[in-house]
Parts: C-alpha cells; structure tokens; sequence
C-alpha cells in the first residue's frame, strides 16, 4: 500500500502525523531525505522538520519544504501564561520562517484566514485575521507618519466556496493581483489524528495551504504556484473523524494490553493484528453506509478556538512588526 | 452486573437508550412494569413510554413517569418541511402530557432553559427560551387586553454553576416563589450513547430533570419534589463521549462481520465476547488517564442548535397557546 | 451656495433627499432634467426618479441615472407580514433594473455586502450577504445538475478598510477578475437626513456606489468605470449625524409653530430665518469642536438590521432566481 | 416648575446632571442638604456627593444617599492604559462604598446585570456578568480548599420583562431568597441628557437601583426596602432621547452665540429666552405624535460597550477580592 493511499485514507493535515504514519509510529526512525529534530521545554514541544528531497517527499506524502509544529498538551486549559508562552515560542519559529524566505522588515504581508465565521470549529482564520494588527492604510494614506517598527500588514477572511460560490483560492488571487503583497500567511483549521490534537498543536510550513487539505475540501490550493508569491501556511486541528478517534482508541487499547499480557492474540484476535489502515478501513466501511462518520470536535471548542486564535494572531503580532515586543504580544489581540 | 451500574457506565440520559440496554439490544423485549409503543410516519419515529412500576423503574435506572421519543434521522439535513412537521409532531404529544397532568388553559407556565450561552452545544435550552412567546406580562399589566386563546407563559435561562455560583436549582426555586406558575418545562442539553443520535432526538419525560443529569452535571434537580409543582423535561442530546463512540462502533464492526462470518471468535478473539459494560469499562481504562475521553460534537454544531431549537420553540409555542396554530408553528419563532 | 456644497453639508446618502433639499422641500417641484412619479400602497412609498441630464445631476448633486426609493414608516414596528409586502415590492422595483440594464436570465451576478461585521449599524452588507441563495459553485461543479429557474450568484463581505487594510473597491476589483461577473449589486449602510428615514428606506440607484458615501467613508467607489460591469447600489440609511437631527428637528419646530401663528420672526428671531444650510452650519460649528457630532442610531438598532437585511435578501432572492417565487421569498432566508 | 416635574421632563438617570439642573447649571451653586467635592486627575473627574436630607432629596430628586461620578470624556477612544486607570479609580471609589456599608471581606456578594443581551446599549449588566470572577459555588462546594483573599461572589444576569414575563426586581428576590447574599451590586444602562455622557460617564450609588430608572423602565426597583439587604447600583449612560440632544445642542449654540453678542434677543427670540425645561417640552411636542423622538446611541456602541463593561467587571474583581490586585485588574475579565 502506497503512502499516498495511507495518506488518504488516514486524513491528517499535519507533516508531523504523516511521518509517524510512514515509520510507523516510530518516532526515532529516520526516513531518507527528511531531516528533524525535536526540542522540549516548559511544556511545549516543537518538531522543525525539512522535507528535503523527492523521495522524502514521496515517502511521507508532503512537498518539499519546511513544517514546524508546536505541541502543547495543557493548551486546551485556559491558562494565560502558557498562552501567552506559546505565543512567543509561536514568533520565534514564526520569524525563522520570514528570515528564511528573505522577507524583510519593509516587506509587505496579506494575512488570509481562510474558513467559515458560522461554523465555530472552521472561524480558526476569520477569528485570527480580527485580531490582527492592520496597518497597510495607514502606509498608503499617511506614509510619513507610520512610526518605525512597523510593516505593511493587511489581513483578509474570503469566505468558504458554500456561502460565497466563489474558490477561496481565486478571491484571494484577485486581491493578492490588486494589493501586490510581497508575503502571504494563510491561516485554516485542520482534521488531525486523533483528539487530544485538536486544539493543542500548531503548524507552520512554507508549502502553503495545499488543495484538499483544511476543513473546507478546498479543490485549490493556496500556494506560490498559483499565488506568485510565497505562502506561509499556519495550521491548527480542530476537528477529527469519528471513525479515527476509534481507531486512534483502540490502538491504546492494543498498547496497554500489551504491557499487562506476553500475547494479545487471544484478546483481539485478527483484528488486533491488522495494520492501521486496514483497521481504519474496516471502520469506515461500518460507519460510511450509516452516515455516522462524522467530523467531531470537543464541546468546549466556543472556548478553545477563542484561545488558540488569540495566541496565533498575538504571535504573528509580534514577528510581523519589530515594535511589537514578544514580550508584550497579547496586548494587541482582543 | 446491576443496570444501576450499567446506567452509569453508558452515560446515556435518555430513559430509549436505557431500555435498550436494559433489554441488550432486544427492541423488542419486554419489561415487566414497562410499557411502551412505537409509531412511524414521515421520518418521525416516536416511542411513547411508560415506566409504572417500582420493578420496572429499578430495571431501567429511570424513575416512574410517561417518556415520549421522537427520532428523526434525516433532522440534520437541514429540510425546513421535515423541521415543520416535527414540531407539529413535538406539540402533538405535549399536548397528551399537558392533558395528563391535567393542566387546563388558564394554567400558567414557566419555562426553564438550562444551560451555557457561550458553550454550543449547551444552549439549547437558552436558546429555545429566546424563541418563546412570552405573555405573563401581558396578563399581569393589562389583563383585560389579552387575546383569547393565550395562557400566562414566563421563560428563563438562569445559566449554569460555573458561572453564576449558584445551583440553576437553587435560581429557578426562588423564582418559583415569586412567580408561582403551575407548570415548569425545563429543557436541556444531554449527552447520548451514539453519535447518530446527536442533534436527531427529543424527548419529553414527566419526571423532570434529574440530578446528575445534562451536560452540566447539575447537583440538584429541578423535579416536583424541589419546586412544588410539576416538572416537565424537554432533553435532546448534543454530546457523546469518546469513549462511547469506540464502543458503539465496535459494536457496529462486530454486528457487520456476523454477517459474513459464522465464528467471529478467531476475528476479535476475547475482546468480541466482552459485554457491551466491560468492553466501554476497558476503553475508558484507557482513555481516561490520559484525559482523552472527552465529550464531543458535530463540526455543524451551531447550525443543528439553531435548528432543533427552533422546532422546540415552535412546538411549545403551539401547544402552550390555543391561538397559535400547530399549521403555523414556526412563524413565532427567530 | 452651490447645491453640491450643500449636497456635502446635508449628508444625505439618499438622492431623494438631495432632490429635497435642491427644491427647498417642495416635492412637487420640477427640476429640469430630473423626472420623478410616487406611488402609494399598503404603507410602501416608492418613488421612482430618473436624473436625465448633466443640469439635473448638477441640480441635485447626484449622477445621471435611475434611483427608486421605498419609504416604510411602519417598517420597524417588526410586523413580518409588512416586510414580506416590501420584499416583493423591492423584488419588483429591482426586476425593472435588471430588465434596463440588459441583465437576462443566464447572465451572472455578484453581490458585494459593504460594511463592517462588527459594527451594528455598518452590517448591513455583511447581513444581506449571510442570506442570499448563492449557487455559482453548483454551476462551476455540476453544470448538467442545476434545476432550471437559476442563475449563477455569488455574493462576498470584503470587509473595511479599517479592519483590512485595503480599499473595499480594490478587493472587489480583484474579486471580478478572477470570478467575472456579469452584474454587480453592491449593499450599504448610509447617513441620512432625518431620524425616521433610519431602516425604514430602502435605495436602489443604478449608478453604483459612490466614493465618500456611505458610513465608511470610502475613497474609491463601485462603479461601472472602476469595475467594468454595471453595478446597481441597494443603500439603507442605519445613521444620522447628531447635527442633522438637530436641524430637522427645528425645522419641525418651526412648520409646526407656523400652523399657530401668523408670524414667527419675534418667536425665533434670526435664527427661525435662516435656510437650512445656514442654520446645520451653525449647529456644526457648535458641535464639532465638542467633538459632539456623533453619527447615531436607534436603540433597537440591531433588531432593525436584521429585519431589513432579510427584506433586502428575500427580494433579492426572488428578483435574481425565476424558481424563487416572489410570493415565498421569505423562505430562503434565516 | 417644580424640580420633580423637570426631573421627568429632562429624563436623565444620573445625579449628578440632576443637581446641574436644579442649579440650573450652576455647578458651584450649593444646595441645602446636599454635600459634594470634585477630583481631577489624568483625564476623570470623581464627583462625589452625599444627598444629607430629604429637603436635599426633594429639590434634586433623589432619594438620601451616597452617588460617585466618574467622568471620563476620552473613554470612547479605546485607550487601554486609560481603560486601565478608571478601572482602578472605579475599584478605588467603590470600595469606600463597601466600607461605608459595613460589609467586610467575609460578606457574600450578588451581582446582578441587568438589561437585554439582544439590544446592543441595553447589554452593560449582561456583559460585565460575563466577566465578572465568581466564587460562590467553591466555597459551597469545597469551602476547605478556597485560597485567601477571596469572598463569596455570584453573578445572574435575570433578563426584562420583555422577554422573561416577569419582572427583574421579582426574578431577583426570588434568587436573593435562596442564594441570601449580605449586599447586592446591580449593573444598568441608563439614558442621560447629553450625548457627550454616552459611554464616558459611571456612576454608583448606595440608593440601589429605583423605579422607572435605566432603559427598560422598570416599574419595580432593586432597592434595600424591596430586597432586605443593601444595594448598590452601577449606571452607565448609553442612550440619550432624541429631544434631549436637540436640547442640550440648542443650550450650546445659544451659549456660543452669547460669547459674540452682547444682545441675543433678535437671533432667537422668544426661543432662546425659554428655560431648558419650555423648550425641551416644546421639543417633544413636535417630536412625539410624529414618533421621532428615540432614543439613540452613537454608532460604535458595539465597541464602547465592551470597553466600558470590562472597566466596570475589572474594577469590581479588584474591589470585591483582596487577592485581585487593583494594578492588575484587567487579567479576570474576558
């Protein structure tokens, strides 16, 4: 089974999950052309990964190019410091992208929060481009008075093709045509693996958001290619199929048995044997006929997607404008 | 194993999904002390119930009383003719439990809508009270002006522990002393044993709302005993934990492949021969510790809210007032 | 003083009362150039004016073109049966000016809500936007699929330049080249002359939307020359400039002392003479350095948006989809 | 003209603009009975006044007590580090009102917000409810485990007549009957004379909250009398009557005029020789049976409301707990 298939069949929108797909949860493992590394410190733990050749590419099911991931257990429970921790770890990582595709400090920005405002789980970008600090007007309309430490920053929230009628992707190819942004950060939610996810990771990467990907099943992506500018895809799961939480349960339910028994077999029989994709398979062909695969997302998520916008929007704050102190990032979010 | 213990194990607040366990599975099977009959038409399954024994209720884990179902699959689609339909269908039967309880058409009535406004899928109850036709007023300031065909009706949503520091108990007690209507309904968000049922189920119970029960876990209740005067409860489950979600799939794999196998044994070895009871104890073993087993929610929560709250409203709005027609329901509602 | 100097003072956004002021308030005035008729029934105003040539549009301070107002005083009393007859009146008004501009059945339209999410009274764009029938998408993915009795209609909420960064009109512009539309209709909140015009008029002008107009004080406009396809403007006045009311209100004063006595001159001395102009520059000149010349609204502001914007969005739907009846057009709204 | 009638005619909430008019505007003109001072600093202006004696009471119209006025003609430009200040000023006064009151660190406290989520200036008790810190149900539920500095506070936002059916005074004293806090706050929107006081003004008072006061027009109040135990009303201004700003804007134009010209008779006549209370009356006699005279709100209020009730639920928090630092109030609220 190709990992292309795997892929498909596991849907996550996160490089990180890909790769653990591909070793086979085998976090150590190292996959030929695809070079990471992990650091871990005061409750967060993020993974800088480099896809670097086709082969890697292929392996894991990802372009070429850079992903970063933020992990952050405890981020679903409400507490300002970590957030506010998260944000700045955020920046941090946020600004070794900008340095690494030559954006400059007079470089401009379009922020693209792509998703629907009505449907909570998929309001990640229309939450985040509200609280960002816009300042691309007042460059055009008062440039001598822009104080220093600030860039050009605008920030737009397309809509989804089902209230709009219009590809995400083409609307914002008529604005970046109109506006001429040097950069595009693109920020969407996302389906993840498994629940204690959702909500808790972020992920950048300079691939851009790639068809397919995200809530919303764009057809288009938002990518280079098709932009003529680079983008900077920011991602956050938010949302996870029921029929992967199952799977996603029973594998702990097959590793915790394992520590307590020399041989599962008896317990779980062929079905405690069969590969993940398999077993994913065989539930999806249970579910799909009844219509119950649905996409689910914590009951708390009003609350959830709130904090998590806010540390994205208070990092991106801080990396955007040199005047913006990562110090004191929140005080420009709502 | 008791049904008492089993009650707990399932979290199902629904006296349907009760029965079924109590009977495993067999719709068919009947319980001494236990009546109940099942009607269908147009997509609208109703199951009228009546628990008359101490034995039966003891078998159950649900008190005395008449509970009505009304399940409606196709709910979440989103047809505003079925929404019509089932509220004229919701009003049906409140109307036989008005009769019952022998509230005549000058009895008044006070609506309790329990639960979060900031939490999705916990407004129901809020959300339903903003759509009521509220006359108390009327008949309180000028009561010569009011309309034939109306009943004093009042409505609150004294909002949750959390964020108020008192019990929603404790709230509506004290407006009961001062407003003294004849009638409660209180309505509120459940969770339920299957994700199917999630935003597609109503139902209607004569005992009132039950300590421990709804999203909130509620330490108190708000039943005829606490507030002197009957208690009508209005539930539709809006959340189903994780960890009953594996279990309910796995049930569903195991009823697939007896299909096409005569042994299942060698396919899920011990695991398939577990109890429903054990096998959910075994999952949440697992999933507990690492505070996986959340409660969960469809990503279109906030669109199936709106609209089940609206068919509640429309169906309470015309079975409350003669002058309002069960033809014109919605009309009287956002 | 010029009538377009006074045009800047009066602030009105609506070309009836520019025609107003141009004849001192004598509706039955002619202006060369200007033709007008008024129709009367069930409540609704609507009056019908064509600026014909460049003498009347510099008479009145408007472009050459067509503008249909309807007047509603009742319109905020919430009566639903009153804004389902304004519905399809505006369905009807709005018909004519497809049938003018050559806009035929296949041909395909973009609707464009200006105005600010955020701020009540600036939402109605947005507002409108939530409730149009939008399909250009099932054109796009399943042409063969689409029922007769369609078009193809896309609608988009481009936001404020104060919150994006980038003129309205230049997301619009980049918005058509990439969906190309054969029709704009573009929504927007407006300034009025008098408090009782707010959400209680309705504007439909063939000449776009104007730069300066409006609550937010565009730069640029949506017109036929900056967007190359016709642009049909809907406006609503949601605000009234402090000033304004105060000045309406003493002319009301004075109409009203002069039914009750034959000389005003010793009751309001100069001031009771001066025109209009004169007496809102006084009252500017007052206020403004107070920094007392707020735009205001109603109290009920945010009930009367929502009403408004769903007459405007139920008209829309049955002017734009011949499926779409006029006598049912509440239906595909929220 | 007696001051009650004018109290009426004038229709404002606030004490302070009641003392102005009993003195006519004089605002260092002292009146028998009643005791005030005034402070300036960094941009608010304390006023606090002690009405001593029912002949003090009966030529301002008000009831015997205390009333604090804070004045903050800059709070509608969104300044956090201003925001910040009132804040702490408003904790600073209100804690004086605590003591006064004799109600120590051990006292439980009720805060009430009342007012209608849906109508945007009628919001402010809701809103500052949202983010008020509550406590009670810790230390009813683990009373061993509450760290120091803080007291038992709940928070209930009762909804209005309109859209409970029963008055908020009696949902109160029901909730006050179970829940026996030792001091109520109560939170309103009120309306005052000038637009200029709209969302820049807060006033407390120890008379709690009085009949026919704020928005709603309440017929019962929250007063000791009603609800047995002490009171303490928080008002903020948010809406003015459309007369009332043809008034006061009439009162500056004529003030302005008498800096140019010795003899304003022939500007104004008759008019401009009025007191405030003829003219307002003649005012409203032209304005009522036409139905123009709102009440109206500046078009931000979206905006100005969620500032104002952050200042007022941060200054609370820090009042009310010890262990809530007044330099750091604004970390509780939303």
């Amino acid at each position: 089974m190709t990992s292309d298939l795997s892929m498909y069949n596991i849907r996550t929108d996160l490089a990180l999950e890909a790769k653990e797909i591909a070793t086979e949860g085998q976090q150590s493992a190292t996959i030929p052309g695809v070079w990471s590394e992990t650091e871990n410190a005061e409750g967060i733990t993020v993974t800088r990964m480099e896809i670097q050749t086709e082969q890697g590419a292929q392996q894991i099911g990802r372009m070429i190019g850079h992903y970063v991931t933020l992990e952050v257990p405890e981020l679903r429970q409400g507490d300002t410091t970590l957030q506010d921790k998260v944000a700045t770890s955020f920046a941090k990582e946020f600004e070794a992208f900008l340095k690494r595709l030559g954006i400059n400090t007079t470089s401009s920005v379009l922020i693209v929060g792509l998703g629907n405002w009505n449907v909570t789980p998929d309001a990640l970008g229309p939450i985040v481009v509200e609280n960002i600090l816009v300042t691309r007007h007042y460059f055009e309309l008062m440039p001598d008075q822009v104080s220093p430490g600030y860039r050009q920053v605008s920030a737009v929230a397309p809509g989804v093709l089902g209230t709009t009628g219009i590809e995400s992707s083409d609307i914002v190819q008529g604005i970046v045509a109109t506006s001429k942004p040097d950069l595009i950060i693109a920020i969407d939610a996302l389906a993840a693996k498994s629940l204690e996810r959702v909500n808790t990771t972020i992920q950048i990467a300079d691939t851009g958001i790639n068809p397919g990907s995200g809530i919303g099943n764009k057809r288009k992506g938002l990518t280079k290619e098709i932009l003529g500018v680079p983008v900077i895809g920011i991602g956050v799961p938010t949302v996870v199929y029921a029929s992967t939480i199952v799977n996603n349960t029973m594998d702990l339910v097959f590793e915790h048995m394992k520590k307590h028994t020399n041989n599962t077999d008896p317990l779980f029989g062929v079905f405690g044997k069969m590969d993940e994709t398999e077993r994913l398979q065989l539930v999806k062909e249970v579910l799909n006929p009844l219509g119950h695969d649905l996409l689910v997302t914590p009951k708390e998520i009003d609350k959830f997607m709130e904090d998590i916008a806010n540390v994205i929007a208070s990092g991106l704050n801080a990396a955007l404008h040199e005047a913006v102190d990562t110090d004191n990032v929140a005080a420009y979010t709502h």
